[in-house]
């Protein structure tokens, strides 16, 4: 019985999802991640208040840039800022002061309640690949992404226990129009998954599309009062706010929806080629977008974001799972928590081509980092290969089961008495073995992670079942999932409501595929 | 110019080492880590006075056992401990007093000075895959290893830049037999690489033909003087020390020369299925062991060891990479710390058949805790697969690649002038980007580590090279460190010593295989 799906009935009676909910499997989740582990920090106080200052004078003296977007000018103006043509330059203490009024921590609802988020504090939430054009699966190769991968993606994300969070655009589908795809999207994780979902950001009238399927979903006033969507507006680094992606965050805000500020930086391109360089322009660019949500509604749900990667020097490709990223990743963690404010960062990024070596070493490297640097929103989780270009059907459910470890990780080293086990090494002695003792018989079964994926049968056994390589493992689990598959229940006159929204929506204007 | 080489000068001149020297192609190499990052500290101080208590109890309450080790049995009934046959019950605070003479922290020398290891303090030295009886490369698969395999690891040793340590037994070269093999194994570290070695531990004896190896090739005076071998000691987990391992450590501990002391546990088989229950043992194991050192010959180096795997309740095998060996990772090296000991532990651990996303992900857990647990001598850093039942050739050179992330993450975060890089900041500005500038310019080529192996090429580049997956690219590094390895000099008369020395030990006795 589901509290939080009853209470916010608008259009439908409890009763129909009361009756769909018990005919419904229940696939397994795990709430999100609270950590009982402290967080690496690597930067020390002064190195913090270094930073903390250069960003300060980077916004003082060098500004930042709102590009087409004059209300926006108007109100830094109002708020204190020097503004000369599309240059907003902001006195030193400005805009952490402003950021001051966004909260330290939120819920993100889902429309199952037990899928709440909480993001914030000791928390991380984990939410899939977003953005690439491309899939690739071992059958049928890369190729361009279609609304029925996408379809596909949000399904294993919604059979994915360690996945807490629906995503985005968990591939682009290129087979619909760019300006009704939104659409599709939304209805896909609205329909398809009962987990929280993102925002479209890619116009404010998206933005815009989204919030009203969103109180469809939910219900008028249930949106109006809480937060059920955090979308992803990235600046154009170094230090530019682009006017499309600042309307759909002017939307969100003011509906009081989440948004992710994040700047999105190549180390050496988009930043200086130096940890400490980069980290004072990610701080610069977090403050003033933040700063900005506040100036629009003071109060406002939003998340210090930080992608980053460094740049191969010869090649001029974006590299994956480097050191660098990793003293970025953890050094920003630490300068959000100094601003009270949510962080979003790391996730399963490689740039390999394949599921394969490469790919993992890349990929753990940086959700391990994502743990310790106390991420609270991990875009990006599972799922992403070749820089961002590809969703991966098999990468997705390797990191997916990957993400457990973070979970028990997480937990800490339980010092109860049976955790102790003192009564254990009583019993077994020298030269004995624990296989059999009654504390292994009480705890075996919780004791371990254990991987979803992975081989450890013997050799032969191995040999005889194909000498399988994990990609191929994966291949199979994939399979699995999605023919296992089964939808969420959802209130039919919601389901109805939700589909007629789409359909007149895509009738009413022409397609555009630019 | 070697000064170190000259030093020890006994058998054949400095001049001929000189113009040797002149003549070999140098390989890159770097120095051990030293970390200018904190360490990860997940036990808090509570936790760890319970687990030091609780390890108390176990060795005075249940005690260990030195199994058929008369002498043993004597040292520890004269240094108080209660000895009734085997078992050694050990009264609360003595080991850890005896331990108290052990250093804090040696170095043990190469034949080339340069490549000394000071293990211990912040510091962390990266040791080879150790014990596989089989090898795998792509052309030939899995198969028994030969000496011919070995001379090959130890080559690639020799060539890999961020491989401090030529290691032990880098894979059992099983054409040759049980009872000679130790020497071959020692001629090749001797003459193949001048990276510090692993002495053997299958008996006393072998032991003993180590330190006299190692006599020819440093010198009688300088091997009584100076620590020049790490060897490894393993404890037959639960709480057993088996009369030849203890033999082989009495033997080096005599001699001044390093050991390891470590307990060998899958958790739940030999160890209690819980993180606290393992790090009681763990630490009961290695307080035991350390102390025998020291009863031994006060100051004798030794290295608090903990090789940790969990098990899969299941089938049975070990597994890698988990959250629960990673906890017990960071556990252990804090308890080492407070006992003052260098700390041995992870490495490129995994259970996976093939060198694919399995093992990567699997060893790229272990590395990166690792590094974070303040570990200061990593045996297996690199080629480790299959549970250690396999040296892979690929995952050898994949593995030691990564090795490069750890020193680039242990160095911190430049605050320097030039770190900062707000010259950059101003030079560049909102919308522009810096790959031209000035900053850039001076800073890319040392800025990011480089992967020695990974691909970022463009995917139409990638697909028409041939859509090599991590395994084919490590198989041509492969090729190619192999073909481009020339010998580290070596004096002609030690050569020959150690070549005699070895014919002599191998004519005095017959083979035996078991």
């Amino acid at each position: 019985m589901d509290d939080a799906t009853e209470r916010r009935g608008r259009r439908g009676g409890g009763g129909a999802v009361r009756r769909a909910e018990r005919t419904a499997v229940r696939t397994e989740f795990s709430r999100f991640i609270t950590r009982n582990i402290p967080n690496l920090e690597i930067l020390n106080d002064e190195a913090m208040e270094i930073i903390e200052a250069n960003a300060d004078t980077v916004l003082e003296e060098i500004g930042v840039n709102f590009v087409e977007n004059p209300e926006a000018l108007r109100l830094w103006k109002e708020a204190g800022a020097d503004v000369t043509g599309e240059r907003v330059r902001i006195p030193k203490g400005l805009a952490r002061e402003l950021c001051k009024t966004a909260p330290r921590t939120f819920t993100q609802h889902a429309r199952n309640a037990e899928r709440n988020v909480e993001i914030g504090g000791r928390n991380l939430v984990l939410a899939p690949v977003y953005g690439p054009p491309f899939v690739r699966d071992q059958a049928g190769g890369r190729r361009y992404a279609t609304i029925a991968d996408f379809r596909n993606f949000v399904k294993l994300g919604q059979m994915s226990k360690w996945v807490h969070h629906s995503g985005g655009t968990v591939c682009e589908p290129t087979d619909v129009a760019v300006n009704k795809r939104h659409l599709d999207m939304l209805h896909a994780h609205m329909t398809l998954s009962d987990k929280p979902y993102m925002g479209s950001v890619t116009d404010p009238s998206r933005a815009a599309d989204s919030v009203e399927m969103s109180k469809i979903l939910f219900g008028d006033d249930f949106v109006d009062q809480n937060t059920v969507m955090t979308s992803l507006i990235n600046i154009n680094s170094p230090l530019t706010f682009d006017g499309i992606m600042m309307g759909a965050l002017e939307v969100y805000a003011r509906a009081n929806q989440a948004c992710i500020v994040s700047p999105f930086i190549v180390g050496g391109a988009m930043a200086p080629v130096s940890v400490a360089g980069t980290l004072t322009q990610v701080l610069a660019e977090v403050m003033a977008g933040v700063a900005y949500s506040q100036l629009i509604r003071k109060g406002a749900p939003v998340i210090f974001g930080a992608f980053v990667t460094s740049i191969d020097m010869n090649s001029g490709a974006p590299t994956f799972g480097t050191p660098e990223a990793a003293q970025i990743t953890l050094g920003a963690g630490q300068l959000a928590r100094r601003m009270g404010l949510p962080y979003r960062s790391a996730g399963s990024f490689c740039g390999s081509k394949l599921p394969d070596a490469q790919a993992a070493y890349e990929t753990a490297n940086t959700l391990n980092i994502g743990l310790l640097a106390g991420v609270n929103f991990m875009l990006h989780a599972c799922g992403w290969l070749e820089g961002g270009l590809v969703s991966s059907y098999e990468k997705y459910v390797m990191d997916a089961d990957q993400l457990g470890i973070l979970h028990q990780m997480a937990r800490g080293i339980d010092m109860s008495e049976n955790g102790q086990a003192m009564d254990a090494l009583r019993e077994v002695g020298p030269g004995g073995h624990y296989l059999g003792s009654a504390h292994t018989q009480a705890n075996f079964k919780d004791a371990f992670w254990r991987t979803g994926i992975f081989d450890y049968k013997p050799f032969e056994t191995w040999f005889e079942e194909g000498a399988r390589d994990t990609a191929t493992l994966a291949a199979v689990k994939v399979e699995r999932m999605l023919g296992e598959y089964q939808a969420p229940a959802l209130d039919p006159g919601r389901a109805e409501a939700l589909a007629d929204y789409v359909a007149q929506k895509k009738a009413a204007v022409a397609d555009a595929f630019m």
